[in-house]
């Protein structure tokens, strides 16, 4: 129920979120911040307020007074949409929050590949001064797996440095944007024929779970994998074969099947493979982004203008 | 003197070459390559060629045959361009061959700090996860020393990926590029004083030997440094004071100024810094690109049509 307009509105933060985010919903006038120390703190403020700001979801948030969750990740995946939809809550995603960051994530692990700096860094190390020669991505076919806000900022990246940029989208019919081909899903395997570079930000769905696997990568060949999106898209095992054969080139990570990173997992150190633990979608703008997307929504759940990014 | 129009012309390739730059020059039909093992084997050579293709120069290659010099890199302080006036030799440089990689090269180097990529990478050789938050280049005002060819495509780069580009020129009067201003050599610090990103692509003279040194660092502050030109125009000593105080963010560097590195530099594992080994000319189209130069400048030799990139 939005509160009276000249009081401020209870919202609950989630105790893990990116950096930044709590000072930056903070400075709005509007709001109440409420910060737990963990889950079950969530659980007894939410008896309080009726805003929740997420990305992690336990099914005891579903609590009757809770009535908008704004989710901190792009994805939603983690949500019971259908439950919100039945009890009258709103979700809104924070669509447009990662792109950047995310896009800049995705060339860094790509030009570490193809520059060998990857390799030079582990070279160096050991003090040892090796020259090799590293690739041009000019004049390269980037295929973008999810072209929706996040795949949009790489496409454009790509395209601005002399790629040539294809991919997919679950409704190719409504693109707008720069990829010069879009492919539905089902077609995803004429992207890895295609290009020479492949980035995936495919969120985790049945569909997308294992996507990069044994044909893909054959499909690819001489080529390299980026990961900004959900590590379950990647079949490892696949991925570590595709590699050990000498063709795929290189594989840059950002996100895994597992979460941290295993311990006796061989990405570690593979040479072929740069790994980050799952920060491409940090960034000290982040939290501002984030903040401004909140601040239209929570005029509209108390009571004036359009919501942005809602979901349900 | 040039051979009759049947006779393909004696070339001589001078030992040290990026790879790939032997079989773009044997393409050529009106090309006889001739390839000494080594400097000695170049001066004999010359007697019977009138044409060098080398980035090395030494005074034993200015024999009585010697008509023109093609030279291997984008810059030419190696070579005695007036005793090539005196002698009517012709000197033409890469000007062109090197854009594309370095420019990628230099981002590599970047994004690598900026995205917290090198961090992760000697974390992930102790198999250790710690995420930590990178940075946004967009947004950031990025400074390029010496907007030449090379310059070119890496301010290109940084407006296509939201940056504001500033920069310096010998002559900025015939500015005609996409930086939003550019600077006299003699103002230099300005650049410093107003970029979080400063890349520097300038070539070794006494000018710019030091260029990057306490009062540039200091008028920098927080941010971060690229070095894909030459090594002297970083004071290495002043490079680590300023990381050491934890004011300068970063460094990437290809260059250096003594090269290779020497065993007992501290910048082969600062954790600030990330080095390749002068491998951001490299690429696969490099000799393809240089034979495109030498081919039009080999029909000018012989007798049709304009130079392309002749200094002298």
């Amino acid at each position: 129920m939005p509160s009276s307009a000249a009081d401020p509105t209870p919202v609950v933060l989630h105790p893990r979120y990116p950096p930044g985010v709590d000072e930056a919903l903070g400075r709005i006038p509007e709001v109440e911040l409420i910060r737990p120390a963990d889950e079950d703190g969530v659980v007894a403020a939410l008896a309080g307020s009726p805003v929740l700001v997420t990305f992690r979801w336990r099914d005891e948030f579903l609590t009757l007074t809770l009535r908008w969750v704004q989710s901190i990740s792009a994805g939603i995946e983690q949500f019971p949409v259908e439950a919100f939809g039945e009890k009258g809550v709103v979700l809104t995603s924070a669509r447009g929050v990662h792109g950047p960051q995310v896009a800049e994530h995705a060339f860094a692990l790509l030009l570490s590949l193809t520059r060998v700096v990857g390799v030079s860094m582990r070279d160096a190390e050991r003090r040892v001064w090796k020259p090799r020669m590293g690739e041009e991505l000019g004049g390269k076919v980037l295929g973008v797996l999810g072209l929706g806000a996040i795949g949009e900022e790489i496409a454009r990246r790509g395209v601005a440095w002399g790629m040539e940029v294809i991919g997919t989208k679950a409704h190719p019919a409504g693109y707008r944007g720069c990829a010069a081909r879009v492919y539905p899903p089902e077609q995803t395997i004429e992207v890895f024929r295609r290009a020479q570079v492949v980035i995936s930000v495919l969120p985790d769905t049945p569909d997308t779970r294992g996507i990069i696997g044994e044909e893909a990568l054959a499909a690819l060949g001489r080529g390299w994998v980026v990961n900004v999106g959900r590590g379950s898209a990647v079949d490892t095992g696949a991925l570590l074969e595709a590699l050990d054969r000498g063709e795929l080139q290189g594989a840059g990570l950002d996100v895994f099947e597992e979460e941290p990173l295993p311990p006796d997992s061989p990405l570690w150190t593979h040479p072929r493979v740069v790994i980050t633990p799952h920060i491409a979608g940090l960034s000290p703008r982040y939290g501002p982004r984030l903040a401004e997307i909140f601040a239209v929504n929570l005029a509209a759940f108390r009571g004036g203008g359009d919501w942005i990014n809602r979901v349900v």
